[in-house]
């Protein structure tokens, strides 16, 4: 069996993480050309926007990249859930002169259930594949696998490693709970073994014989380093880079990871309706404050979340903001995609390789 | 400046970490033999207590060790949120039938305000010292230094890093969330940044000139050369060296770290009154149910703890423990200390060292 950098056809042990919101054609292709794996978020894309973003990835490198999906379980309607969670923020929304949505609708289907992403996706034959918040059914693994695709999928614990490893695919991101962003924890209504990086990444290589990609808190090639000492086959980046100016990060998004009064990144699921690593922005200290309501489900809870943000930034409260960061974020650096790659590998060697 | 394994006087880079009730001089004095530095835990010893384990260690190795000490904020005397916490537990003793103490004492003093502990440590003289919690003050600091001492602290955030830079300190020991025992806090009433290893360690390299020991969730030689990428200078592993016979563990602790059954760790308060990290015991698991009262003040919380423990132990709830223990628990094994050394030193230079 070839090893997964070569399976994967990149020269370098670096993927860039998906971000929805975040990443885009622009990065995942800077990231691919410099020899790593670029990745596009289709996490919330309907199938047209997705179409368009592997066509954008595609005229601007021929090399591979991938393409991430979210595998949530959809979530049973509850007007009175949600109805509760829009009366806990009424007076967020009252302070910033709106009112709240009169329901949460549902803002985008789960890959687990998407014919119309699927045939999108066997029909682009992106050449990697990845899984968030789960696993697809098998069948639409097989599917997927008919195309040629290399398949990833994060994992939090062992216990989702494993299931990883027996759904066949090719590689298990080991996601610590130092990452930014959406933890890819399965069923987060059973709670959350928050494993880092260094031990989550060593116990699924002592474990599995999968290969083993490492994310969370990675900012440089010593960490890159480090988890290839783990046993790491490669590194996933994502807070590193967001400062890229290829991202889609706004101005006070990349002005607060370079700044050195950053607050610290917290998880909590305020935002979306699952946990989700972030700057301590205004909005998750007064969301998430002792006594809140239970929040709205994944992601219906992100309807609510936008729908505050907009009238709070209309106002001018810009810290009433979603800006999700990994605790490496004080080691961000504003560096071109393509340059930001050459010096992760220059200090990877330097480090011992 | 020499470099701190010269400065310790250890020819490798392993530090086993002060455990409070589980190290012992036997196990301290087995680590330096090997090379090591073994780690006599005085956090809650009286002074005569430690004069004896240091005249153990001293018995058995010519080596150098290390001696830990405990320097939290002595709490003020709260009779009434300790009785509160008491009419909490009050279900859990009625129902192994006893009945709570009528009052929390002091089970003992802080490092920081401790004139008989610090006559003692002019007088023995251990070769290096770390603290936990906290600084002591100047003074003490300048004294202990008089005497040759290396002198070592824990930090747990880059401010806290940099206050163990500003006191003069020879080393700072960076733990992680995964860590097992103890938080480091200083101020715990603050909030904790649960920074992992990862990150954590490779912050307080680029940013501080002050070499830096990694801690938490390292179990392995692949850990070891891991955090020596991220530029630690040595590592510090605690859950490691819990089963090593040498230990004061007693059988299920022993059991349960080499089990593949064990449970989660989580990091809670209930114990002691200070967040620590062990396994998901049943007292931990009814003691920090949702909407407990608030936790009597570290250490007088410890005092509750063990007259629930002793009483619950007496009737066989055998589960009704303390059992510290870090994220990397999976990966425990059952050697003798200079066994453990050894293949610790195996794995790390198989890892490139």
């Amino acid at each position: 069996m070839p090893d997964l950098l070569t399976r994967l056809g990149i020269p370098h042990p670096i993927i860039q993480a998906p971000m929805a919101g975040v990443s885009t054609p622009a990065l995942a292709a800077a990231v691919s050309e410099a020899g790593g794996l670029g990745s596009v978020a289709a996490g919330s894309a309907p199938a047209a926007a997705l179409a368009q973003q592997i066509a954008e990835v595609r005229a601007r490198t021929a090399r591979p990249f991938n393409v991430n999906l979210f595998c949530h379980a959809q979530p049973a309607p509850d007007a009175s859930g949600d109805a509760a969670w829009l009366d806990y923020l009424l007076p967020l929304f009252t302070e910033f002169g709106a009112e709240p949505p009169a329901a949460l609708a549902e803002p985008y289907p789960s890959f687990a259930d998407n014919d119309e992403l699927l045939a999108l996706l066997l029909d682009a034959r992106p050449p990697v594949i990845s899984f968030h918040f789960g696993l697809p059914p098998a069948d639409t693994l097989a599917a997927l696998r008919s195309t040629g695709a290399v398949l990833l999928a994060s994992a939090t614990t062992l216990a989702e490693a494993r299931q990883v490893e027996a759904a066949g695919l090719d590689a298990v991101v080991a996601q610590g709970a130092e990452a930014g962003g959406h933890r890819g924890v399965f069923r987060p209504e059973l709670g959350d073994a928050g494993l880092g990086t260094l031990p989550l990444t060593r116990l699924l290589v002592r474990t599995l014989r999968l290969p083993v990609v490492a994310a969370g808190g990675i900012m440089d090639g010593a960490g890159i380093a480090a988890v290839r000492r783990l046993g790491a086959a490669a590194a996933q980046l994502g807070t590193a880079f967001v400062v890229c100016p290829e991202s889609a990060a706004d101005a006070a998004y990349r002005a607060r990871l370079l700044s050195p009064d950053q607050p610290p990144t917290v998880i909590s699921s305020v935002i979306s309706g699952r946990p989700a690593r972030g700057f301590l922005t205004r909005l998750v200290r007064e969301a998430d404050a002792p006594g809140r309501a239970a929040v709205a489900a994944y992601p219906r809870a992100y309807e609510a979340a936008r729908a505050l943000i907009a009238a709070a930034q209309a106002q001018g409260a810009a810290d009433v903001a979603v800006q999700w960061a990994g605790q490496g974020a004080p080691l961000a650096r504003a560096l071109p995609a393509a340059e930001l790659v050459g010096a992760l590998l220059a200090e990877l060697a330097a480090a011992g390789g």
